[in-house]
C-alpha cells in the first residue's frame, strides 16, 4: 500500500522533531545550558510577530515567520554552524542544500517545492521578507550576548570591530532601527570591559 | 527617561525566554529528555504549516501560527498543565488569565491588547482558527506518544477510553481528517498491548 500524502507529512514532522537535539553556542538567558535550534526558530518567529514594524521595506509578516520557523531545518543533516567559526569556505552551503533537498522532499507535492523554495529565499537574502528574517537571525543572538555577559563574544574572544561586522551590515540591510538600539548596546557593553 | 516602546519589546522578547525551561510530561521522539514549551510551539507551528488543508473549515493559517506561538506563554508564570492531570476546578483556567494579562501587559499599545485577544481566543476555542489550532495541540503529543511506545499514557496508566475521551472531541471538530487516521493508530496501539 502506498503511504498516503498526510503518512508523508507526518513523517517529516517527526524527523524535524531532531531539530530540538541542535545544539547552538548561544545560551538561554538564565546560562543554565545552552539554546538548541527548535526553541531558537520559535523565539525568532516570536521577535517577528513583535518587531514586524521595524522592517526596513514593506513585509509580508505570515512569510516571515514561516521563513524563521523552517530557516534551521537543515541543520537536522548538517548541525548549526557558528557564526563566530571560521569560514567554510561555501562547502556548509552546499551541504546545507543537499540537506534542504532531502527534508523538504520529504513532504509530497507542491507543498514541498514551495517551502524548499522558502528556504532557499531565505538563505538568498535578496527578498524583503528574507532580508528581515535575516536581520533577526541576527538580533536574537545578539541581545543573548548583551544580557550574558558577552556570552558567546567573551567565550571566543570576539572584539567590537567582529560584533559590528559580523551583526550590523545584516541587520541594517533588514531592520535599521533594530541595528541603531543594538549598536548602542554593543557600543557600551565593550566600553564597560575596557581596562 | 522614560522606557522606549522598543525596549519595552524587547523586555518581553527577553522574558518569555523562561518558556525554554518550562517541562513537559511528553518526551522527544528519541526519548532523550522531555520537551520543554518553547520547542512544542516551534512544532506545533510546524504541524499548522504542514497540515493546514485538514482543517474542518476555512482558517487564516497565518492566525492559526500565530496563536500557537502564543498559546503557552502564560506557562512561564503558571507552569504546564499536563492532559492526565485531574482537573483544578477552573482554578488553573483563571490564574492562565491572570498571567497572560501580566506578560502580553509588557507590550506596549495595540499590540499587546490584540496578542492578549487571539490568546483568549485560542483558549475560548470557538472560532475556526481556535478550533484548527486546539485541534493540533491535541494531535501533536499523542502522535509522540504513538511514536514512544505509549509515552505519557503508559506512565500514567491512560486507557483506551481515556485517550479517545481526551484527544478525540477537540481533534475531530477541528480537523476530522486528523481525527481519522490518529483513531486508527490509538486502536492498534492499544490492541497490540492487549495479554
Amino acid at each position: 500500500m502506498p503511504t498516503s500524502q498526510l503518512d508523508q507529512q507526518f513523517a517529516f514532522l517527526c524527523e524535524i522533531d531532531q531539530l530540538k537535539n541542535v545544539i547552538r553556542q548561544s545560551p538561554l538567558l538564565d546560562q543554565s545550558r545552552k539554546e538548541n535550534s527548535a526553541e531558537h526558530s520559535w523565539h525568532l518567529a516570536m521577535y517577528a510577530l513583535l518587531l514586524k514594524d521595524y522592517a526596513e521595506e514593506e513585509v509580508d509578516i505570515s512569510r516571515v515567520i514561516q521563513m524563521l520557523l523552517i530557516h534551521d531545518i537543515v541543520e537536522v543533516d548538517v548541525g548549526d554552524m557558528p557564526i563566530h567559526q571560521t569560514s567554510s569556505g561555501g562547502s556548509q552551503e552546499v551541504l546545507e542544500d543537499v540537506a534542504a533537498i532531502r527534508l523538504f522532499g520529504m513532504i509530497p507535492g507542491m507543498q514541498g517545492t514551495e517551502l524548499l523554495a522558502l528556504w532557499r529565499e531565505f538563505e538568498q537574502s535578496i527578498s524583503a521578507d528574507a532580508k528581515f528574517a535575516k536581520a533577526l537571525d541576527r538580533v536574537q543572538p545578539l541581545l543573548i550576548n548583551i544580557r550574558t555577559d558577552g556570552g558567546t563574544w567573551t567565550e571566543n574572544g570576539v572584539t567590537l570591530e567582529q560584533v559590528l561586522e559580523r551583526y550590523g551590515p545584516t541587520t541594517k540591510r533588514g531592520a535599521p532601527a533594530l541595528w541603531e538600539r543594538c549598536e548602542q548596546w554593543v557600543q557600551q557593553h565593550f566600553a564597560a570591559r575596557e581596562p
